[in-house]
């Protein structure tokens, strides 16, 4: 993918500022698995995601996760730039949970291009309203979704995320997906095989009846 | 209070967008009580609080509710402007919890200004980035904090807010602060009586022993 096609308004970017950030972009290959920035400590940049996804999640004193979103193609991610921000103070992890390529703008370029460029300013204030807005979502399903539901809607999201209905996903993982305990989701994972709407394996979940689980959302 | 000192970067605005939010900003009384936006329906515009108190809150579909954030004196409310961005899609509930003096800056003016305006648009972005800061902080706060340590929290910001250790307030409001059911406050609260943190009488909760309650947080 490129760099351009990250930004709608790029034909309106003035010529100087387009020539910045082609000349700082940094094609990177994130493997699975790795953290690209760890709760404001390390600052990596604007990440533009051209393949594969991206997991934000916040972690708690006890080593709890909840996902709070999640950044796939043509995605971009504002929060490892968050050095960027006078006044963003929270601790979020961003990982990747497949092998993903992406462009990297260091944060300087980000800056300085935001404070130089009205239209790039305005953009980058829709993508923040943007991130507010998945972050609501989060809340409103956190605190009123009951965990079957969450459990079924993480499923499907998964098996069209993996393209398969056959999920290699551990019930430890899916709980810091949804930022509840393990043993939470291997109750209700039975529960739903009980229910013929899921097939249980070591380390799998395979989705059998994908309309009755679409039904709970 | 001066609609020019809500804006640090005032006098960096150009003359121009200086006098057009000069001279579309009304100042308007709120009546304790009333709902300022309700969920995207209206558009009011930027309010900035010159003096009360505001709180934003989302609405289950089983009508409870829980506070995402409160607006104090000398804060910018962004939300009742969500029409202006194009992102933003969840439904946020603004009412006075004091009557509340504040500036209104009309939507189209608000949109206008940052579209022409670099130092204004970059502010917007920072105000942004504070407001997701918060309401991560609430996700936090939800999500990990038992209702004994965020319930202790909250009767001491609202000793602090109304100035008095002796708080006029229902458990239903407490719940609806916390995003919890009554029985829930009432059980706590009554817990915290018996440790000799607070005195219950009828609609009122009296604070005795703060340091105790502070040390719960």
């Amino acid at each position: 993918m490129k760099l351009e096609s990250f930004f709608p308004i790029w034909d309106k970017i003035e010529p100087e500022q387009q020539e910045k950030l082609r000349k700082s972009a940094v094609k990177q290959t994130i493997k699975k698995g790795s953290i690209l920035c760890d709760g404001g400590k390390e600052c990596t940049g604007l990440v533009l995601v051209c393949d594969g996804l991206l997991r934000a999640y916040m972690l708690s004193e006890d080593g709890r996760e909840v996902t709070v979103y999640r950044l796939f193609n043509r995605d971009i991610c504002l929060l490892c730039a968050s050095c960027v921000m006078t006044n963003i103070q929270f601790d979020i992890i961003i990982e990747a949970e497949q092998d993903t390529e992406a462009w990297v703008i260091p944060p300087w370029i980000y800056k300085s291009v935001q404070e130089e460029s009205l239209v790039f300013s305005n953009y980058m204030n829709d993508l923040m309203a943007m991130n507010l807005s998945e972050v609501m979502w989060t809340v409103e399903q956190v605190m009123w979704k009951s965990v079957d539901k969450r459990l079924a809607a993480f499923l499907i999201e998964e098996s069209n995320v993996e393209n398969t209905l056959t999920l290699k996903i551990t019930h430890e993982k899916i709980a810091n997906h949804l930022g509840t305990a393990r043993e939470v989701v291997t109750r209700m994972l039975k529960h739903f095989q009980t229910e013929g709407m899921v097939n249980l394996r070591r380390g799998e979940v395979e989705i059998i009846d994908l309309n009755k689980l679409e039904g709970l959302q």
